[in-house]
């Protein structure tokens, strides 16, 4: 079992809040994070998967192929958007970066599958000092 | 002449658009940056300061200072902010990273010269592909 | 099950030997390192915890009692100090990271189930080259 | 059980492709990387040991010993190097990085069981978006 | 006075030797890195310019227009290219980091002048210890 | 002319203070960094000389002289020291990053003339957030 990591950016806007609950109450949870006139983030995106090392090609998965399935169903999506507003995976849910990981997990899950590999964590940091993981 | 850099950070939502341009010219020139639902950045800011090394203390600047002087003029009006829209040094200007530069100058270059030092440059990193710097 | 990370720093100074060896026997095993005079790094700390993902708030822990938690339960205590000599956690032990990963493990832990959550991972890496990690 | 991790790097030429394939086949799987003029990487080595702690020196393995094993056994060989052909431990292989963090595996496993640790993971960065690790 | 940089990446091979001099003399001046089998590395480019902060759009030079010239001119040319015998501007010359600043400087200058603004410098990172740079 | 750039790293400890001042008047400006049981950092050090380029050899400096010239002279003296009672450079100086810029250039400034370059920049990282640089 080999694993193989890709690593992509995305630069979005967002803010932490529950539309049932005051700003008093948002503010008290999400602090400067609830901020209702946005903040954004340069997110780093590391999506691993895992597989046989295959004889014929030297490859878990091509490198090129996996590339591409995160771009398209995820960074196209969340680059230079609104996660919030325009991410069709993040709507209803709280724009955290736990619920965003989930989300990506999800999206990519199906497609890496069909590829002939096995997702194997969602990884995604918000800042230099605060990073999530996913493993399904 | 020695010369001093402090690094911070901040994470703020901003668009490059010029109000007076329909969303077309501002598609044309600003692309993407241009959404008009926001997005955001992870910048990485460095003040560098220069002046005599001070035969008392060993110091050009007490980094104290000069990381008081950026937290209280520059970090807590940006940080988890609009740039467009809460910042009062870019108010009226379009938010550009170049535009950001000259602007942190002006707010910072006052408090530096009352300090003891003299202000050198301002450079800002708004990706880690894209950076400006300002020397006055 | 989510894993949330955060990263913190300290500088110290430490040297890593035993009392009841010889000069020799110190140098022999723990070379430059055990310098009598003292050497020092800038330690990065990575605390990973885990659980699951609330549904009230889409966290897994709130990220600043996290933070809180390890600066007044370890930063406090080794930012700008001697670690053999004025850390409680580390009295009577080597200085290697191997011990240090494991002592602060030791002091997080009960806080971290405190408050809901569960100690994944302490993370140390003492220079860019060399890395510990403990996972209980 | 500890998990101790050394890093380090070389500087290597390579080119992905089979000769029992045409230029044409070659360039469908492998793209650009089998350019037949070659091309090359600083590939970064992390090598992760794990092991009890020991109460005599506070180490899971001596970081200078890990560090001749992995320079004497997989860098000494590598950097500077045409991987297809002069690496011994590559020879008949593909020169993609999934093969090259097995081969690593197998050069340093008998070495880091006979110094009294057991080899936890070879992870290998090839370019800064592209990663891979084997756990054996 | 504005200045603005972007970064790019290029991962080649080269060795550095005369073909005027014997295998002894290329080895006493470049020693490993004369490797007739060839070596390589993933090179950092950061192309910095300079010009007036344009009021009508807040930029020095549109990003996309410089990342456009540096990609045709230059990336193409270098990435997943061997140095000495691939790419056209070095031809004839010694594969060193300078030569490849000056080459490149010489690439990029009538083109980002042609597009407004001045090239200011060409800074070349080999390993991350070791850069070179160019100022014209 | 061109620039060149070696990048090399030391493990010191340290303590901001002047035997001529009293415990208080040290803490008042040497704050947490007088801390008389010392502390410590993973200094990073970036030499920069400046030169022709040799159309002999297509150097400015033959890296492997300027390397050695910086351990013999520098690193040698300052790793798993103690910067304030082990270094002869600094014997007598408060041990702020600024007087260690000052004397390093001291240190260098003649063996590099002598190796046929001029030395340009001395610049040390004590921290990630902090920065000193003199150029003479």
């Amino acid at each position: 079992m080999i694993y193989l990591t890709r690593r992509e950016r995305f630069s979005a806007a967002h803010r932490m809040y529950r539309p049932d609950w005051t700003d008093d109450q948002n503010n008290i949870v999400f602090g400067k994070c609830s901020n209702p006139n946005w903040h954004g983030h340069n997110y780093i995106l590391w999506v691993t998967v895992k597989g046989e090392l295959s004889p014929e090609n030297g490859f878990v998965l091509n490198m090129t192929t996996l590339k591409e399935i995160i771009l398209s169903r995820v960074i196209v999506k969340l680059d230079h958007r609104n996660i919030n507003t325009e991410v069709d995976f993040m709507s209803g849910k709280i724009a955290t970066t736990e619920n965003l990981a989930v989300s990506i997990w999800n999206e990519l899950e199906p497609e890496i599958t069909r590829a002939g590999a096995s997702l194997h964590c969602v990884k995604i940091e918000e800042t230099e000092n605060n990073t999530v993981e996913y493993y399904g």
